[in-house]
Order: structure tokens, then C-alpha cells, then sequence
């Protein structure tokens, strides 16, 4: 096990009616809040009331910054910090997944500075004393209620960046697993698929293989992912399901699977990113149409890891390691189609003349995060695996 | 999944060369330090320079408080306590396992209030603005490092009562797995039966079966401590499987198997705390004489739960549920005494005579728990499963 920090100060507030504690939780930080959510499917499920009831009952004055992206944009965030700084909010509440809970984060960490707020994605400026953040969860995928991370895409340079700071963890965040219940068959698969994935990255990322504790909690968090994203599909109101799942994708991405491995790295993000970019593609889409490959192409030079995945998690006994590794990709890639999750570059109908300029683009995110031993070639040739 | 809050502040600093940064952990809260630990192996380990060492390059003023027993008693606390008021202290540190970390939390409490200390554990009194804690930890076995609970022995009224608080949570705590190489086999294997039984505890009380991410994560850590134990019996010096084994212990009761199970209790403590209070029996070996026959009893009762623990722990595949469940407790039950663990109370020497005075001691534990379904009769109809 690597030396590592664990420090997750965020208080999850988790379960049925939950939401009318957004109001006292968001008051202790100030009396002005801004409201950061998307393009109004709070409005239509009547989240929004129950929440700006609770925020009112508190004695909050609220201002709005609704019509959050999925990929958030800066141009977006800037006019949040404005707002924020206009009306001078104290607090910030985010109710959404995590497209709108990351949009937050970076309006917690501009408002409370002169420079502009990509100064912090480009490490020009570091992160000083940023605005509280209050959360209600309406999506288990990103993980980002319970951590200190962001991605925001930069709308004038097509960069799409992200950084984490242990300041900007939420300080509350309201998990209410009912309020998934309407989340419709394609993004609960896609949610499942990303919390899969984040735990996939860490899994075959780390560089150290004594980490017995953490690869028992990340194989028990793959194989709920998919038994309770079944159930859900099944049945949308289930919700023990539900709440399973929710439960799930948070625990994948708040530093716990992470604590200990020492340096891990999200090339599946980064090339799934891209795809998003050039092709409209969901988030969790791109991830399930890349990982196969990822997978298959890693295998060989991890047999044990990949075998270990295969006997953990699909309970595969039979075969050298090799084999073992191979069936359990397959079986993954099996369940990806099974709920519908594309698990091919074909699928997308991205013909393979595009993985030139796929890996091009992709290379320079592989830069940002750092992830030396990715050049062009090699983001090529996993790309043809994937085809 | 019942509805739960989660928080837990506490920032883990893990793995090799971390002691030099108790210094700064701890002079961020003040400047005069009470310094607790036990009966002076810290001393001939070294462990007590290197800490001092820190503290004073930090710039710290240290009073000491040594002399912590395991089941710490509260006549010491309350001397711990005075010594704090009168030197002035701002900020405990504890450096020891988790009796010395208990105790620690109890001179916080006490240390910023006029009225006795045993006030809180009677539930006559809350807790108010503590002072902060932080620790070094010497001992992979309670969990204390990472969570807000401790357990007092009233020497003058023979009472062992337990509370926590949120305000107990530590700072920061210090893990370093490589101080536990030095910790002698049984008292490692009393460690880890202690971290098992802290999971047995609620994997088999909670009221609510549908906890499918919980259940995965007490299972492999559960896993992961016999298989850790094993390995630090077999090479005491292998410092991979004392980072398994402490990091390991510390998640089995840090939050987060608890939440969402609803209420659980501590059944096999309560009886336990009398075996080592009547006998002077090490807490592990006062766990792990009580879990076979505590499990046997309540087998019948859910054997689905049971053989689930079977299957997934033992990977028992042959039978129907309460076969399972039997040989899954045969094979913990086998574990125990691989490792030298008493496992009924015959071994302990203990009569069956002793059974009643025994359940009657234990039974006012059973009370101030809120165990409510535990009277005499129970509890000695399981001592008798016991023997």
C-alpha cells in the first residue's frame, strides 16, 4: 500500500425525505444563496419547489443561475461568478448530477476572487478560501457530491479541463434515492456505466498491487453497480435499487477506492471525452464504448489483475489467467450490451478514418492529466481495439 | 437501505515516515499539548521520541499523561482532565491503540467543562466544544483513530459505559503501519478478531436486509483481515499486510459499514466486556470465545443472512442455507483457532457455574445499549452455546 491522505469532510444527509434539510444545512453558511441547477427537470419533478421551500423556510434569499449543461461550459461558470459576486451570495447550492454539481464547485472557487475563475484549471492561481457549497443529488453517477473535483469545458478553447481541491469539498450534500425514480432507462445506465468506470480507471491504473483492502471494497462496488442498475431497469420505482446504486457511484469517486494506490490516472475519461466532444456522445456512452478495448488491450501485460477482475467479479474459475482475463472482459462488455450501453466505436458509428484526429485530440488531455506513457500511437492503437 | 447521516471529519495521514507530522497536525490547534499514552512500550520503542521530537520543533508545550490501561479507568481520565485544566491545554494527542485514544476523548470532554465527566456517559449531560484531538496509532484492533465512540470503566462502580459524539471525531490521525511490526502475535491476532467481530457485530444486527453495498464491503474487509493476520503472523516484519491489516481495522468501524443498516448493536461486546472484566481476559479473546456460539445460537433464526456470510466469505457452495451457515462458522470458528484465539469459554477455564453471575453482570451492559431483546435468560441461553 502507497502512503496516502484521506480526508473527506463532506456530510451526506441520505434517504427518504431528506430534501427539507437543504434549507437549515445551506443557512448555516449565509443568508444569500445562489441556486445552481439545470435545464428545469427539477421544475417538472417538483424538486425545485420542495428545495426553494426549504431554502425560504430558512430564511434564504435566493438568486437563480439555472440552465447548467451536461459538460458545463465557462462561459456558463463566469456568468454564475458574476451573479454570485453581483448579489453577493455567501453560499452555494447545487441541486442536480454532477454536471451541475461541477458548474458549482468553480462558481464556489471564482467567487471569491478578482481573476478570472480558468486561472485555477490552467494552475495559474491557486484556490483561496472559496464560497460553501450545499448539494441535492438528482443522478447516481459522477461522484461528485462527495468530492473536491470539477471538469469544465472551456467554450473559447475547446478545452476541457478538470482539478480538484480539498476546499471545495460540499459541505452538505442530500442524497434522496426517490428522486431517481424518473431518471429514465438510458441515463440510469449510463450513471451505472460511469461509476463503473471510475472504479475500472483506479483498478487497473494503480501502481501498486498489494492493495488487498481497497480491491475487495472496489469489486464489491463493481458488482453492485451492475445487480442494482439491473433492478432499477427492471423496476424504475424500486427503490432499494435505487438507493443501492446512488450509494454506489458515490463511494466510487470520494477517495476511498483511491487511498493507497498511490498515482492513478482516467484514460478511459480521456479518450471517452473526446468522443463526447466531436460526437455528442453521453458521458457514460463513450466511457462503456471504450473500456472493452482499454481492457482488452491492457490485459496481456496484467494477466493476474485482469484475472482476479474475472474470479472477483464474475466468479470465473476456469483457465489459465489469460483466459480468465479475457472471459471477464467479455462478460463486462456483455452486461454493457445487455443494458443497452454501446461497447464499440462501430456501434457509435464513428468510422475508423476519425481515430486519427480522435487521438489527436485526445493526446493533449492526456498531457494535462499527465499520463506520460500516452502518446498518439498508443491512443491509436487502443482505438482500433475498440472499433 | 434505511435513511442515515454520514460524516466523518477525520484526516487520515497513512503509511511510512508520517510521525514527523504530528507536530503541525497538532500545533495547529494551540500551543500547549497534553501528551497520553500508556505504560511506556512507546518508550522503548522509540515511538515516544520521535513524537515528542515533532512537537517541539512545532513549538509545542507538552504536559504528559501516561499510565492509560487497556479498559481505561476514570479515575485516571479525571487526573487526565485535571492535569489539562490546570497546565492549560488547548489540544490532546494520543499516541497508543484504541484504550489510549478512548481515554483521550474523554479528557477532551472533560477538559472544557466544570461538571464531572462521567456526566456524558450517563446521558445526563452533552457535550460541549471539546477540546481537539489528535493521534498516533500503535495498534491495528478498534478503530478509535477514525471515529467518535470511546468506552470508560467507572473503577468505582465497576459500570463500563460507551458513548460517542460528533464533536469526537480526531483532527487528524496518524497511521503508520510499520510501528505495528513490533505488536507480538496475539495480540495482532486479538486485533484483528476485534476488527472482525466490530463488522459480525453488524452485518448481523441490522434491521434491514436490502444493504447490498454495505454487505460487499463487510465482507471483503472481513476477508481481508484474516488474510492480513495471517500474513503478519507468518512474517511479522511484512509491512504490506500491516498496512492491510490496520487500514482494515480502521474502516470496519469508521462510519461507514454502519450506514444505512438502521439500528445495530453490540451483542457479542456486551457480553464480552464481562468475560474481561470477571477474568481480565484480553478484549479480542473475550470477542472471539463469544462469536461461535453467539452466531450458532442466532443462526436458525436467519439463515439466509447466514449462509450470504458463508457463500461470500468462505465461498461455501454445498448445502442449503443453514448448512451453510453452519460450516461458515465452522470456518471462522477454525480461523480463530489457527491463531491462537480462544474460542468457547472452556478454554478460558470459565465453569458453567459462572454462566448466571455472568449473564447478570452483562445483562446491565444489555440496558444502558438498549438491547432490548437481551435479558437473563438469553443471555445465558448463549453463554450455554458457548462453553
Amino acid at each position: 500500500m502507497q502512503n496516502f491522505v484521506f480526508h473527506n469532510p463532506t456530510k451526506i444527509l441520505f434517504g427518504k425525505n431528506t430534501i427539507p434539510a437543504i434549507g437549515a444545512e445551506t443557512a448555516a453558511f449565509g443568508e444569500k444563496v445562489l441556486l445552481v441547477y439545470g435545464a428545469g427537470s427539477i421544475k417538472k419533478s417538483g424538486l425545485y419547489e420542495r428545495v426553494t421551500e426549504s431554502l425560504e423556510k430558512a430564511g434564504m434569499e435566493i438568486t437563480e443561475h439555472s440552465g447548467v449543461q451536461s459538460n458545463p461550459l465557462l462561459s456558463h461558470v463566469r456568468s454564475g461568478i458574476a451573479l454570485a459576486k453581483k448579489n453577493g451570495c455567501q453560499v452555494i447550492c447545487a441541486v442536480g448530477g454532477g454536471s451541475v454539481i461541477d458548474e458549482a464547485k468553480a462558481i464556489c472557487a471564482g467567487s471569491t476572487v478578482e481573476h478570472d475563475v480558468w486561472k485555477f484549471f490552467t494552475g495559474k492561481k491557486s484556490i483561496k478560501a472559496p464560497l460553501p457549497l450545499t448539494t441535492v443529488l438528482t443522478l447516481a453517477a459522477a461522484g461528485s457530491e462527495m468530492n473536491s473535483g470539477m471538469v469544465i469545458t472551456n467554450d473559447e478553447t475547446s478545452q476541457k479541463f478538470g482539478f480538484g481541491n480539498k476546499q471545495l469539498f460540499p459541505k452538505t450534500s442530500i442524497l434522496d434515492p426517490s428522486i431517481t425514480c424518473s431518471v429514465p432507462p438510458d441515463y440510469t445506465a449510463y450513471g451505472a456505466v460511469d461509476a463503473i468506470n471510475h472504479i475500472l480507471e483506479f483498478y487497473f491504473t494503480t501502481e501498486d498491487p498489494s492493495t488487498a483492502v481497497q480491491d475487495r471494497i472496489m469489486e464489491g462496488l463493481i458488482i453492485n453497480a451492475m445487480e442494482s442498475c439491473n433492478k432499477c431497469l427492471a423496476n424504475p420505482d424500486d427503490y432499494a435499487a435505487r438507493a443501492d446504486l446512488m450509494w454506489t457511484s458515490t463511494l466510487a469517486l470520494n477517495g476511498l477506492t483511491a487511498a493507497g494506490l498511490g498515482k492513478v490516472g482516467f484514460p478511459m475519461h480521456m479518450m471517452g471525452h473526446t468522443l463526447s466532444a466531436f460526437y455528442n456522445i453521453p458521458h457514460g456512452a463513450s466511457l462503456s464504448a471504450i473500456a472493452p478495448g482499454w481492457m482488452r488491450f491492457h490485459a496481456p501485460s496484467q494477466p493476474a489483475r485482469f484475472a482476479q477482475f474475472a474470479e472477483r467479479v464474475f466468479e470465473i474459475r476456469e483457465g489459465n489467467e489469460q483466459e480468465k482475463a479475457d472471459r471477464g472482459i467479455s462478460k463486462l462488455t456483455a452486461w454493457f450490451t445487455s443494458i443497452h450501453a454501446p461497447v464499440t466505436l462501430s456501434e457509435l458509428e464513428i468510422p475508423e478514418k476519425d481515430i486519427v484526429r480522435i487521438a489527436e485530440n485526445a493526446v493533449a488531455l492526456a498531457k494535462v492529466w499527465r499520463l506520460k506513457d500516452y502518446d498518439t500511437k498508443k491512443i491509436e492503437a487502443i482505438l482500433r481495439v475498440c472499433l
